[in-house]
């Protein structure tokens, strides 16, 4: 069974249809590829992009699934969040496109966009759920080793969970396109690959305990693809 | 001579002040470095968060220099940031922080936040100039091999300025800081270094001209570091 994706007009993809991917299979391998959203919020009256971590939960309570996002109880653009419309959009660069003009110039990239009214969740077993997703999304398996949250740290971390019902997501993978007058150009047209690459697990040096699997799986992964 | 950031409350850290960075010369590096923007603007009423690509103009005519992104002339996110604030952030994931609790995992990240009023730009000169910006961001020396842009290429992109003046940048970059009852745990505590890399440049199935001195120099410079 495939679920659709851009369920509302706002999440519908105008420009660039080409490059609209629908189905929610897609962006959830999206969201699992990226390590960080950038959230926007209206703080008076001005828009704010902050870059943040997020946990995925497609059984949340929200409509869609929840997405999950912790933040400073006292910051700003948490408290301008909560009951309001956000946007969290995720972005993968792979690739810089160059064409014989500077117009065709591109990007290879997928990017997902989702647009929902932020909720606090403050219920004790919703929100230690949420802050294991965000941990776990960062190093997957990696929430079953800590200890448990104390009392204070939880008063000290504000939760977010926003529905993912409302979701557009846009891909382009492929070469440059050139016009036809331009194909025989002295300019080169070609792709640089761009991907992420991460380094062997560093122990911090007041940490006397030897990598866990999980942590080497994690970084092995992250060097793949 | 030095330049100072935050220069306005709505760009000034208050949460995580350790964390902030306040020369302008910093900002330029981190600018220099990332290859996207997200671009925080309102439309209908709600946040929209879009990835652009981007140029800068420290010597632009705007407050403080100008920051260029280019957009469809239609697209609806293009035309409700003409003329209203808008927020472009820059981020630069460095590594995963993993800790021995779940309230200290953190990353390191450079991330950049300017907020202005989005200028449209349609002098042809400033806008063949911040086209060609965009371009020499992506690949240095770029536009210069290029032929010149038509009329209606020009028609077709629309270019917009946001003033550097305003910006705030904050910087993490060191291991897990953990309580010092968790310093005994069992728990691994270290960090995943995180960067970008770039492959060799792959010429386009209909491009028959060699990889030049100044692509191969991009691709090799996003290898690095």
């Amino acid at each position: 069974m495939t679920r659709g994706l851009s369920p509302t007009p706002r999440t519908t993809v105008l420009r660039g249809r080409d490059r609209a991917r629908t189905q929610a299979d897609e962006l959830d391998e999206l969201l699992a590829d990226a390590l960080i959203a950038h959230l926007g919020v209206v703080v008076d009256q001005h828009p704010m992009v902050i870059p943040v971590a997020f946990g995925v939960d497609r059984d949340g309570p929200d409509r869609g699934g929840s997405l999950y996002v912790h933040g400073s109880p006292g910051a700003q653009w948490f408290r301008s969040a909560i009951g309001n419309d956000v946007c969290l959009t995720v972005t993968e660069l792979d690739g810089l496109v160059v064409a014989r003009s500077a117009f065709h110039h591109s990007m290879n990239y997928r990017s997902g966009v989702i647009v929902g009214a932020a909720r606090a969740v403050t219920e004790p077993q919703e929100k230690t759920h949420a802050l294991d997703l965000i941990v776990d999304h960062m190093i997957p398996e990696q929430s079953a080793t800590l200890r448990e949250h104390t009392g204070k740290e939880l008063t000290r971390t504000a939760v977010m969970a926003v529905p993912l019902f409302e979701a557009s997501m846009k891909v382009r993978a492929h070469g440059p396109v050139d016009e036809e007058s331009d194909l025989d150009s002295p300019a080169w047209a070609g792709v640089i690959d761009i991907r992420r690459t991460a380094s062997e697990p560093r122990t911090a040096d007041d940490c006397h305990q030897p990598i866990p699997t999980h942590v080497h799986h994690r970084a092995a992964g992250l060097r793949k693809g």
